[in-house]
């Protein structure tokens, strides 16, 4: 399948940020983080100092069809060298810290890491071990902060619900919604005034507007809804059927 | 604290959508729907036929803080009674189906909900089952469809994913992102300058613009750099303290 969705001019094969698991925990855990990046069309991850050393067959089990991502993955002793090679660097946390950095939400950053990335930089996201999060000596190596807006009476998104949102606000730019051709085309205007025509030749037939002060009203609203509805082409021979249907079975004055 | 944007003029305690699960089978997956929504501010859960009935401790122990969306949840037989009160119905779907539909984003789908409710509708928005998704019976059942866009090549969302995704998307819009107030005001041009201005003399004093030819373009440089750096009125103070202590302890013709 295409990897370019040429109506947006935008490759999203090409470069991408790199996420940052930083002192992760559970291999389940670093496996869902990349099943959530994967299904973004994210597969750079990189590992600082996992709990559990490397490699971890509950990551790669948990990874399963994302596999892709672990066997790119690479493995760092320390948050300094992981990030070494980066020029700009986002730092998710949940509670606000004492250091001065700009807080962006995630949409706002990854906005900002696609004009980074488009200028030629090298982006990363870190991401903190499950329990406690990512502890200021690693803060300080980002230039900015990505806070998620959430429920200040309840916080409690973990890694890899961490990853898949910004791993979705990354997608949502450049990724495609896929919406299937639609198998019948909208009804233009005439088609519903040539149903309209039909409907109330019947409905005369059947002394439908009455009393005759209330015509005019009640073929107006008959009218406004009728035009008002989405209908699709479909849908009109539909109707049509409906009522020729209905008025056989029930003759008037034909 | 406080339930209201006042910045934004939204209440995000008002109305909201109703997350329909319908025919889920694992009460993990259901409290971990509960707590994606909670996340985000959304309580109001209704679950068609679940597979293993309710109450579910699975479910329960799972959700664990936001044990307040199970305890509210409502539980129906079928989906037509789960959304018959409901004005507008969203069904997420992962694979394109032969219905005429509209497909929105996620994005799309909450800008048009959060429309329609402030419009007095009642909103809900249906999820399948783990395996399958949502049959198409129930699909007929909506007016609009809500695809993710996701890499072609992997499109693996889970329930709770999805409904994570969805109620995202919901708080985007009404849910604050905490940015603490900065311990530092940015410092103004004339700091800047005079930061400049006193480093520049101690550069001179250290014979740092040779040769002289270059002097002018280099201090363009220099300039260029601080005025660009978004520095604070800490940093500006610290970078003093840094330029006096290196030339103290490096006098040179005072």
């Amino acid at each position: 399948m295409a990897g370019t969705d040429h109506a947006q001019g935008r490759d999203w094969h090409g470069p991408q940020p790199v996420f940052v698991l930083v002192r992760p925990q559970m291999g389940e855990n670093i496996g869902a983080a990349a099943r959530a990046m994967w299904n973004f069309g994210l597969e750079h991850m990189r590992i600082v100092d996992p709990r559990d050393g490397w490699p971890n067959p509950a990551a790669s089990a948990t990874a399963s069809g994302a596999a892709r991502v672990l066997d790119q993955v690479r493995i760092d002793a320390t948050t300094a060298q992981s990030v070494a090679d980066l020029t700009h660097v986002y730092a998710t946390t949940a509670r606000p810290r004492e250091l001065t950095k700009p807080v962006l939400s995630p949409q706002e950053a990854m906005e900002d890491a696609r004009a980074r990335i488009a200028a030629g930089e090298r982006v990363g996201v870190m991401f903190g071990p499950e329990r406690a999060g990512l502890e200021n000596a690693d803060v300080v190596l980002a230039n900015t902060i990505i806070t998620v807006p959430v429920n200040p009476a309840f916080a409690s998104l973990n890694l890899a619900q961490c990853a898949l949102l910004v791993a979705y606000e990354w997608g949502r730019e450049v990724l495609p919604v896929a919406r299937p051709e639609q198998k019948h085309r909208p009804a233009n205007r005439v088609e519903v005034t040539r149903l309209l025509e039909a409907l109330e030749a019947r409905l005369d037939r059947a002394d439908f507007y009455r009393p005759e002060h209330k015509r005019e009203h009640m073929r107006t609203t008959l009218h406004n809804m009728f035009y008002r509805l989405d209908l699709t082409e479909a849908d009109i021979r539909i109707l049509h059927g409906i009522h020729r249907a209905l008025a056989d079975r029930h003759p008037t004055r034909e």
